[in-house]
């Protein structure tokens, strides 16, 4: 996709800096950061997801004829300010987490420098993006420790915008899904996708044997057959004579798993077809998949709960201006005081402490008036370059990045306190300090 | 946007073609339909929305080279599904209720006439859109009638995937939203876009008093000053100084807005600024507004609640192979049997009927088995045609399609029996029969 990202904005970034110009100020140095106040729904942990999708939407974030004419018969805003969007371009620097990292209240996830008005017209696209992917990232991952190992897929795209079914599919995969059955998500990022059939397929046919065979005519045995369009038993064992006790999988969708899961690997098991593996697809979420812990299934479907971020469909980050210089040349910390939403001046860099058995024990963050903060030994740094005076570091970005970002999600779960994997409400699981 | 979106599909819609066509039924005309088993959280009316986009959509439908490709080099289907796909665009006929409609469970929302092969492919995508779309434009009419006359804007885009916000601009909008803060939504759907200045604007400045002379310098004094950046009277006092007693209005987005607004509108009378507004944007959500009714707020910026739906990010929405002709070519109704999960066989109509007074009593559905079903006088035909032997009526297309969507809407809503007004949970405010 090359097309202009530029007006997937409000309006308000525009006419600020319409407003800005118009008083001389559009070009003062400043910092703006992306943090979250808290972790919604109690969870202990946050999963930082869409630096691969935003990087690329910030390189797209330009103002052609087409969104430069739209603004001037609307007078959105002035000639002086369409004159400067027709050359806009990002041209500062933006640091943050990386794709897949955890964070907890008050991380800074993005740090971005540049002039006012090149840095305040980004608020809108970077939000949408963070606060989409980052969201099912943080609900997928409680999923993935939910499971304990058994495979999950992701199967949302039918409970979430057409394109945010794309970036759900993308955050899932980084936060550990095995595979997704959105195809422009295997496209576009390449990430396995998978696929079993639909009750209409079974409908289509003028019986269920007819439907299974000739899935495994088109799939082979090794395929998933769907066993509950009508009765359960009934169609395990003409799955099993149709397609031998070599058959890959059977699909259930409905009822009560607990007991189903239980008939049907007995049953299977009964028919010979011990090998043949259980997949599941009931409107699961964490909750519903570690209550599964003890039943034999074998791999998890999850749809509407995961795109939606089970319960929690945006993170509530925040993108906040907390640093410019002052008419002088020197740096001058900023913050709003509204109820509630105070917010923390200063440029800000960020470590996670860590004892000498490697798990995390505090997010540390330090800002720039410390002088230049830097690791210590028992601190790892959180932050890496993303973009450099305007140009886009390319290991965060495509297909490549994505897997360095489901790469360096495992990693850092590792790192993990153990209690941080429990599902129940409570407090971040570490600590954010201010050096 | 040209570009297509056949790939933006579950995997499984594609390895069911190919199944299909190895055994000769891929031609099998075939009735899908689109509904919801319930409405989510004990509402008492589903607004449906997301059909103007929905069409765009199936138009651009189509398997280009670069999709095609993509599919053979990852083996998802077989040559003949391939030779398939390249001649692929739906050519049957798609009818449905009218975008901006009320709907209530089991309403036939959309009714997909063609081949099982034409049909069975655009599954994901149609529900991708609708579920997302009416979802927001659900939590969109209650929050519309919860502020009694109010007018509300959409300023979510920031909390749901960029492309997302485009669609919940446009759903809110049709449901009686006055504007939205997103720009691509003003361009590719003329809805009229707002804005007022974030705190950051304030910030940059030396003092509040600059950034405010700055914004009115730029947008006159008809403008909206944020007046929370700091301290609230202060900052009132100084808005009124700095633009005079004529000052468009004031935007409060902290603290709790019962005090703080009744605070804000007496220091703006005593300060002879009685015609300006004030407008309010903290974390909104249609219980929030209706609390508010007795408060001197002028308008509500509506944001997080509004594009997640408030509590239900999707309707719910399920695609179900209802009837197909058999090898004698007779009709014949299917319906699955799963636990909890059944669905009614056949091709539907359906029609709300109303009481001498205009207010409406009963969904009714008709199968196409009782004969041409046909409104009585009492009833209204909810389903028109959208797409007639593959080509879209224009009419229900663009932002001519979604103003008269709007205009609709807003119609229907009139029929509504009071009760169904209430926020409260309870059952959806008329049944649904079968005829």
């Amino acid at each position: 996709m090359t097309e202009s990202t530029a007006l997937l904005t409000d309006r308000y970034e525009l006419t600020m800096l319409d407003a800005a110009l118009k008083a001389g100020l559009h070009d003062r140095e400043c910092v703006f950061e992306v943090f979250a106040r808290s972790l919604p729904g109690g969870r202990r942990y946050g999963v930082f997801a869409g630096t691969g999708r935003l990087l690329d939407a910030i390189e797209r974030f330009r103002f052609g004829d087409e969104e430069l004419t739209w603004l001037r018969d609307n007078e959105v805003v002035s000639g002086d300010a369409l004159d400067y969007l027709a050359d806009y371009r990002f041209t500062g620097d933006i640091r943050g987490y990386r794709e897949g990292e955890l964070y907890f209240p008050g991380s800074p996830l993005l740090v971005v420098e540049g002039s006012f008005a090149e840095s305040v017209l980004l608020e809108t696209l970077i939000l949408s993006v963070l606060n989409y992917d980052s969201a099912v990232a943080t609900a997928a991952a409680r999923m993935v420790s939910a499971a304990r190992g058994r495979p999950l897929s992701e199967m949302g795209s039918r409970r979430t915008g057409e394109r945010s079914a794309v970036a759900a599919a993308r955050a899932a995969w980084i936060a550990g899904f095995a595979a997704t059955s959105n195809l422009e998500a295997g496209r576009e990022w390449r990430i396995p996708t998978m696929g079993t059939a639909a009750h209409a397929f079974t409908l289509l046919f003028d019986d269920e044997r007819q439907a299974f065979q000739a899935q495994i005519d088109s799939l082979g045995t090794g395929t998933t057959l769907l066993v509950d369009t009508f009765a359960v038993p009934t169609a395990v064992r003409t799955a099993v004579e149709v397609a031998g006790t070599g058959l890959g999988a059977v699909r259930i969708d409905s009822g009560d798993l607990h007991i189903v899961v239980a008939e049907v690997r007995a049953q299977l098991d009964s028919l010979g077809a011990t090998s043949t593996r259980i997949t599941v697809t009931n409107d699961l979420d964490e909750f519903a998949i570690a209550a599964l812990a003890a039943s034999p299934v074998n791999s998890y479907g999850v749809g509407t709960s995961l795109v939606t971020g089970s319960g929690h469909p945006a993170a509530g980050m925040v993108y906040k201006l907390v640093a410019h210089r002052d008419r002088g040349g020197d740096w001058l910390s900023v913050a709003k005081k509204s109820t509630a939403k105070a917010s923390v001046g200063g440029s800000k860099h960020a470590f996670r402490r860590r004892d000498t058995s490697g798990v995390a024990r505090a997010e540390v963050v330090r800002l720039d008036t410390d002088g230049v903060p830097t690791a210590t030994p028992d601190e790892r740094a959180l932050q890496v370059p993303l973009i450099e005076a305007g140009v886009v570091r390319p290991e965060w970005r495509g297909p490549e990045g994505t897997a360095a970002a489901r790469e360096h999600h495992t990693a850092v779960m590792a790192e993990l306190p153990r209690d941080g994997m429990r599902l129940s409400q409570g407090d971040p699981i570490i600590p954010t300090t201010y050096a």
